[in-house]
């Protein structure tokens, strides 16, 4: 109405030097998007969708570097050099393991606006245990939307007053987050919503005796606390979207499984027959029994390496 | 090109369940704009242009109240209850001062997308000099542009790391900034850029000891701490954007003037006879001088009230 083109006119007086410029647009990736908040130098969230079929694939993480995002001004950029010495790990949100579709996608992945300082326990523990939960859903679900990110909750101080507090790393301050949050939405078969499950998790160490359950929390307070309206489009048929934790079981890979996940990972990317037999002992060190994935997995690699041995004329 | 289609139409499917929505859209009020922190419930920025002219009007403070902006969602916005008791001010940062124009601006001033929790001494002193300041350079440069907003520095603490530390307050834990900044650029009479100067601001009691110049800072170091460029458009000009305090001295009204000034304001605002004659004792109690324009409005507003209750029938 009139009011609103009067302001709009104002406002063109007022901004005659340009609108100030946040770096606010969403940005689109070959398997992600997020919002990245150039002032605490990591994104505000980061949001996938996953199923078994955009699971598979053969992108390699080794094939990759950690690298600035080319898409950000350089002086609102993380650099890989705030990370070094800094005692925090650079923990992907969109993880890796879910982006093995495509190199572009496994590289953008990479990308520093996708990576926040993270806890190196809590990153290849606890969080990357829930990233593994989050791949298992797609065997029960057709389809899975994740969105994921960094959190800053105040606590009381001595003083009786509320503070946020948070550690700044590197020459360019990169926001170290207190707590990380992921919320999963899974689809049924008619491609309806019909579970979601929102979770924080303290960005530190958390062992084997904590559930994921532990962390779940209420949507709303997390938005709240967040200052975004994270999945606007559920909240119409929120009546009938379920507790993940009530529809799954919402439970975590336990010691066991994770180690042969992780024996699993290094078979896979074994590249001499002396590495490949390395990581198979491994399983007779740490007196696990391999499951018949990784017994075909080892069968297999076995036979690739010994042909391209020969081949290539290397001894083992 | 092709790649950033199929990116948009990935990214489709990944927000089947809407943008996470930030509120990152630049509101549009009479005469100001800014950008509003949902997470923070206090602005990112507030950009004003003054002018003598549009510093003219009689629009009155005591007339409005500070209330939560209507336009924002009432989670993510803040309430007066969260700064009651809580030993901060209501700090406007488009000054009401700068909105006596109309009723609506003077308004829209007070509602709480433009305040931040600031210090009680800082608020009523050097930051209302500053303020003073600004509108006084209208009478030297036809147009005066201001950013003004609330930053959060970080400070290095014992342990030898870099952290960010800001109280919140209230239930809706708004954010009490460490620091708040003013960019300000005046133009000359052909409306070219002629000098800007940037400043940043500790929030806490300053006295008179302490200079504008002594918080000048460079707008690029400004801007990267907030993550926001400030005025695109000015950097393509900044070749002839002179250093402010070079151009005009950045003097602050001294002591004596600050409470000449004061005086002027509650003179203004006296609406009985006694009450007028009480302010104007005042400035005998405080060994004042009053000047011109003190005698002036003293002269106008006695002759107003005394016609005034003459017609009410109050007596003095
Ligand atoms: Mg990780
Ligand atoms: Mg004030």
């Amino acid at each position: 109405e009139e009011m609103k083109r009067m302001k709009a006119a104002r406002g063109q007086e007022i901004l005659k030097y340009g609108i100030p410029d946040n770096g606010k647009d969403v940005r689109y990736y070959s398997n992600h998007v997020l919002l990245y908040d150039q002032q605490k130098r990591i994104p505000t969230w980061v949001a996938e969708h996953i199923s078994a079929n955009i699971l598979k694939g053969s992108a390699d993480r080794r094939h990759v570097k950690f690298r600035p995002d080319p898409e950000v001004e350089e002086r609102f950029s993380a650099q890989n050099g705030d990370y070094w010495r800094s005692g925090w790990s650079r923990g992907h949100m969109a993880p890796a393991g879910d982006n093995r579709k495509s190199q572009e996608a496994m590289q953008d992945s990479f990308n520093l606006t996708n990576v926040v300082p993270q806890n190196l326990e809590n990153n290849a523990g606890f969080w990357n245990r829930l990233e593994i939960y989050c791949r298992d859903l797609t065997n029960k679900f057709s389809n899975v939307f994740i969105i994921s990110g960094p959190l800053m909750l105040p606590i009381v101080d001595e003083d009786g007053n509320k503070y946020v507090k948070y550690q700044v790393i590197g020459e360019n301050n990169v926001a170290v987050p207190t707590h990380l949050f992921k919320v999963i939405i899974v689809e049924d078969k008619k491609r309806k919503p019909k579970a979601m499950g929102a979770f924080v998790v303290p960005n530190e160490p958390i062992g084997y005796d904590k559930k994921l359950t532990d962390y779940l929390v209420d949507l709303e307070a997390l938005e709240k606390s967040l200052g975004v309206t994270l999945v606007p489009k559920l909240i119409e048929t929120e009546g009938n979207v379920k507790n993940l934790c009530k529809v799954d079981n919402c439970k975590l890979i336990g010691r066991k499984e994770f180690e042969l996940y992780f024996i699993g990972r290094k078979l896979e990317s074994a590249n001499t027959l002396h590495r490949l037999e390395t990581v198979w002992n491994e399983l007779e060190e740490k007196k696990l029994k391999p499951d018949r994935y990784l017994k075909e997995l080892y069968k297999q690699k076995k036979s690739e390496l010994t042909e391209q041995e020969k081949l290539t004329g290397k001894s083992t």
